[in-house]
């Protein structure tokens, strides 16, 4: 660690390999904070997100990536978990069945976990109630009821340390995301957005994914750098 | 599925191994539901603990015992996934180094996916206020916090469907819960509480867990059948 860094705080930042949480990465960094990003790989079907992942974490400079894994698939319930169960075109009502049973209260957990040891005293996430799947674990007070309990949950946490859930995107339209991003120098070309792409991570164009994704380069006014099939 | 099952409740239950949590699984099942049991292969160094949750889940005849396999073990931080650090004997201050970060909140995400995805209404854990370690996630108020985190988190919680974090021995002694367990035909011989147990299941006779797990017996006034080193 250099000594620039010494007097900056850590947090951990989830990085998915997608458009918003490239975002929140370069928020964090630009916040003062040296950044530990987590990725999942949790049996997704759209597993070429980790490697956008890793480009990501890679290009922002974070200090550690950590990946971890867990067979979350073997609870099934998601179409982004279960291969049987097909990724529907956007525009669809109510919660789709792209919706990950426990999903984010899964990974959060894992990052406090890790925030503990770290000794950080934020974590970020990338959720958004604006342009968004209509997925229960995105809203405001579902992330604020997560921090109350973080703060009962952890060792550190009963020794005055508290922890923050940090969502810097939550009431950013995707276009406003976009340009942020583009302000800190967010490679968006490495980002996956898409519950289906290719091997090579070119994406559908057909998913709610794809959809909110084009949207807001679209609004943003700003050429889509998208790879699709 | 019998008959006779068709109109019972579902829960899911977490299954360590443990004495403790062997008796909430007997706890729950002549509560009238049909339980689904969820241990987890953390990195722990105690994995015969394992081979207990086995034994103790199949001799409670629950529906269905599943496994969740991560790697919690990379996070660090405990005596538990750290073999590092040493499992400290019984008698210290403050919360020991057997405290892993996070771990009930990780243990309890996971459940909360499974329930939501079976339909289940209560999730069953064996924490303990009384004779325990001084885990902050084994206190009251911690579990009445993830429980109102628990129905903001999900798409059943969304569509009325909540849940509830069952704590059934959370104010009970060691003694009163071997009591219960006896009462209601747990075979404590299978269960294994030691944190460094050797590879056949055999007690260090030790450590905090040994120590508790005596104690309650002692206290019962009830032969101990833990085999020890």
């Amino acid at each position: 660690m250099s000594k620039k860094q010494k007097n900056r705080e850590k947090a951990v930042v989830l990085v998915s390999g997608g458009l918003d949480s490239a975002t929140v990465l370069a928020m964090a960094r630009e916040q003062g904070h040296d950044c530990y990003a987590m990725s999942f790989d949790y049996g997704q079907r759209h597993r070429c997100e980790l490697d956008a992942a890793r480009r990501v974490a890679s290009h922002a400079g974070v200090v550690e990536h950590k990946l971890i894994r867990m067979n979350l698939d073997s609870i099934g319930g998601s179409a982004l978990t279960d291969t049987a169960i097909e990724v529907p075109e956007a525009g669809g009502e109510g919660i789709p069945v792209t919706y990950v049973p426990a999903r984010n209260t899964v990974f959060l957990s894992f990052a406090l976990g890790w925030a503990e040891v770290l000794g950080a005293r934020a974590i970020f996430i990338g959720v958004n109630a604006v342009d968004y799947s209509g997925y229960p674990d995105c809203r405001p007070e579902y992330i604020a009821a997560f921090e109350t309990m973080a703060n009962l949950a952890t060792k550190a946490a009963v020794e005055g340390q508290t922890i923050q859930i940090r969502t810097p995107l939550i009431h950013l339209g995707k276009d406003a995301i976009i340009r942020e991003g583009l302000r800190l120098g967010v490679d968006y070309a490495s980002t996956v957005s898409c519950y289906q792409p290719d091997d090579e991570g070119r994406a559908c164009g057909q998913c709610d994914a794809c959809r909110l994704r084009a949207d807001g380069f679209d609004q943003a006014g700003i050429d889509d750098p998208t790879r699709y099939q």
